[in-house]
């Protein structure tokens, strides 16, 4: 049995939609008792009522939530540190074939202390398939890394099963290439193809382990990966799948405007309408990205309940452009927040990301929306924790929630001055850093002290990684970076005739006229 | 007499439009003498020509150019810290009235500290009218701050002499006001009011005391704030002073939305084109902000050769929008960087801004332009450095010009791997951060030695800004907050039936249809 009382200047135990709403504790105080919390509210009164092993924070201090990354692939050596530069979405994701393969565990304990150092004490992860390694070994030691970490999981494996190039026929787009492209791409292919009944399969394995703990740190999401990457079949038995096993859904969604136009192009109306028409859409869904929605997909996103995971540093590096997220807000659409392996800064950090945020959606004109950062925040809590199915158990701190937080050195935040009438919400989103992360703690353990990573040795992960990195890259990687380069002229030449439409920007951020 | 060879495994000499365009030498290095370079070259040559009184920087090191923000307004503590929220430009600038008067000296060493420790060497300062303290002390006492912390200064006064509650006649709008606070207004204006001949008096003075020394830090330029803030009679003898001196001029312009709707209900056309029609436009004339240009402005821009000052963070944060940069550039503008003094992390931190900077302009789709980590670069060092009138002295690293540069710790950048194969500015401009900031060198001072700020007691003057904001604020300053607050509903009402225009976004992140 372990407890402890966690104190602050101010204990924000839930971020509202705007500061009226939100409810925050000055000197306040979370007891908690074996990762759950068993009360919160002013210091002095919990003192006298609660006897802790250790008391921690303190009055130079504040006590937020931890944050929920509701959007990631890991990685924590990124994408362009292997080589890729950012570029349209379309061909980047060729760029990234030719990444070199890595270690799972070893890259997932990574990404977890970078996460968790700067605040995220939760990460929905969604695992792509990757060739040549067994997707169940893989899994594995994906687990295992966020499991040593102590970071919080929402897992997915994500299921793509065709027009997986461009957005066509695989067979269609191998047929118009040179014969040796082909016969390269053919191969690679194959090399990460997944039958539908492994995905379930390993699926239902996932569930079965990890539904029955209520302790369980470890939620299973069920993920087609685009509605354009699967069939509507796939589709409808992912949602049949949900519904028996009571799980969430994650996919990615008009995450580019091609994305859209295939839409429009296949089924003559938009991708959303599409997923609405075959009755996919609920509250279970969270969908990534989401930049190219129509105001008619908004209303049908609030109409049907699902969730919007806003990425906003990889809708800009991937060119894909801003999600309209006033809009969603506006209309009532629940919208999480996630670094997509691709933040601002190529280091998924969540409060770095919700300032991007929080500084990307004010829009011109007095009479015009700006996120507030009071929104701001609770898209990376209150709302991220609803597409990880811990909705009652994550991002806020209240009685009978985990004891997941993070304790903010106040006075590295207000240095030399701030003025005392200013709301700490604000404070957090304007100055807040990484590097004021004190303490950090998942379930009860302690896993970030003195703004140092404690759990496990930090130097050793790194250096471990180093030494794998520093290998030089083999023959199949290789011949996958081969055939990126090689395919990426094709790619272009694809979309040479796409993206010719009329665009009427929701957000007015400049004008030609 | 002192000497350095600076050494880095890669030296950036000059950020070029492109990677093709820049010029980086390998395991190179610069030697200064006085603050003068003397050679650049590769380092083992440099190595056995030149004997140097000490050597700087390695091979685990990067060599850059100082950076240049070209649009600041000091305020080291900001104006967040000062309890105002970011806001409207409009009803923000008011909430600015109600700030606690401040030291200048100290605030501006505090706002050097901050920008030198994150690489800036040049600041484009531009001092706004406060009231209660003599022009020409403020003004001595800035630039005592800055002489103090090291930091090159292109400096001006700005000159606002109407329009300056909302963007109509003073009077006219006092009149609409209720009679104590338009009392209250008329008294704060006159303590701010300065006469045309006060302006080119305290211009002339520093431009005598500045110009004839060609190893002076300082360059004095001219500045009418805004097209709607002085007559069209200003603009001409600002026009003709500057002729006159050879110097250069720094304006606001279309900042936001508001000021653009101004000109076309004034002249029936848009501010740039009425600086146009006035021949006020040149080679000479920077224009911060410039965010609500039109397609035909932006032709105005390039054929006159002005200077867009970007100020990415600012737009965003006073909801004025996204400059159309990449339409600027398009057209062979020249755009330099500047943080405004509202940078995103509240910090004033130039490698942040190059990097929002860098992500904010790349357009959706394929053949969309996209800001290169090249040019950002470029904007910040070799595009600041021409409206500062020393575009022959600083912004790159080569014989003859000042030795103002910045050693970056490679290492750090690239742990625990980065492929060989990445450019380096494309390292710099992906993972490069303030902490990354190993040594700052000056016209041949080091300033930064091991990350820290050497050139005084940091501690000492945080100290100081401290023991003076402890102070409770006194009799002017809270009637001068009071009245803004007063006059904010009278200003949000006057602009009620403004911005109701169409607009054609320059730039198509979303699309509603």
């Amino acid at each position: 049995m372990s407890t402890s009382i966690i104190r602050g200047k101010y204990v924000i135990c839930e971020a509202g939609t705007d500061a009226q709403a939100s409810r925050v504790i000055s000197d306040g105080a979370v007891f908690q008792r074996d990762g759950i919390i068993e009360a919160v509210g002013p210091y002095e009164e919990l003192k006298s009522t609660h006897q802790a092993d250790e008391e921690l924070g303190g009055p130079g201090f504040v006590v937020m939530p931890g944050l929920v990354n509701a959007h990631h692939h890991g990685r924590g050596v990124t994408t362009f540190q292997n080589g890729c530069i950012d570029d349209c979405l379309e061909t980047w994701i060729l760029s990234g074939w030719g990444r070199r393969p890595y270690d799972h565990y070893l890259m997932t304990l990574y990404t977890s202390i970078l996460m968790i150092e700067s605040g995220t004490t939760t990460t929905m992860y969604n695992h792509a398939q990757t060739p040549a390694i067994g997707l169940n070994d893989d899994v594995s030691e994906v687990l295992r890394g966020f499991a040593d970490s102590g970071m919080r999981t929402a897992f997915s494996v994500y299921f793509r099963e065709r027009n997986r190039v461009v957005y066509q026929d695989d067979d269609q787009f191998m047929s118009s290439l040179p014969a040796d492209l082909s016969t390269s791409l053919r191969k690679f292919l194959a090399a990460v193809d997944l039958s539908e009944e492994d995905y379930f399969s390993v699926f239902r394995g996932l569930h079965q382990q990890y539904s029955g703990d209520a302790y369980s740190k470890v939620t299973v999401l069920l993920s087609p990966s685009n509605v354009h990457w699967v069939s509507d079949d796939f589709l409808l038995r992912i949602k049949e799948e949900a519904t028996r096993t009571n799980s969430a859904i994650h996919i990615h969604l008009v995450e580019s405007p091609y994305q859209k136009e295939y839409g429009l192009r296949t089924w003559g109306h938009t991708p959303v309408k599409h997923l609405n028409t075959l009755g996919f859409l609920g509250p279970e869904v969270s969908c990534a990205h989401s930049v190219w929605l129509t105001d008619q997909d908004i209303d049908i996103m609030a109409q049907t309940g699902a969730t919007v995971c806003h990425n906003p540093s990889s809708n800009l590096r991937l060119k894909n452009g801003i999600s309209p997220v006033n809009a969603l807000l506006g209309k009532g659409v629940n919208v999480a927040l996630g670094t997509d392996s691709t933040a601002i800064n190529d280091d998924d950090d969540m409060i770095q990301e919700m300032r991007l945020a929080a500084k990307l959606h004010r829009q011109p004109g007095l009479d015009q929306p700006a996120l507030s950062s009071h929104q701001a925040l609770r898209m990376a809590t209150t709302n991220g924790a609803r597409p990880t199915s811990l909705q009652d158990k994550i991002g806020t701190l209240e009685t009978g929630r985990f004891a997941d937080l993070v304790l903010l050195n106040l006075n590295a935040m207000t240095e030399p001055y701030t003025d005392d009438g200013l709301d700490v919400v604000d404070l957090l989103l304007y100055r807040g850093k990484a590097i004021h992360v004190d303490t950090v703690m998942i379930q009860g353990e302690v896993v970030v002290k003195d703004g140092r990573f404690i759990k496990m040795d930090r130097a050793e992960v790194l250096r471990e990684i180093k030494e794998q990195f520093a290998r030089p890259m083999e023959g199949q990687a290789l011949e996958a970076k081969k055939l990126a380069n090689g395919l990426t002229p094709f790619v272009e030449e694809f979309y040479k005739d796409w993206g010719k439409a009329d665009v009427a920007p929701h957000y007015g951020y400049n004008s030609r006229v």
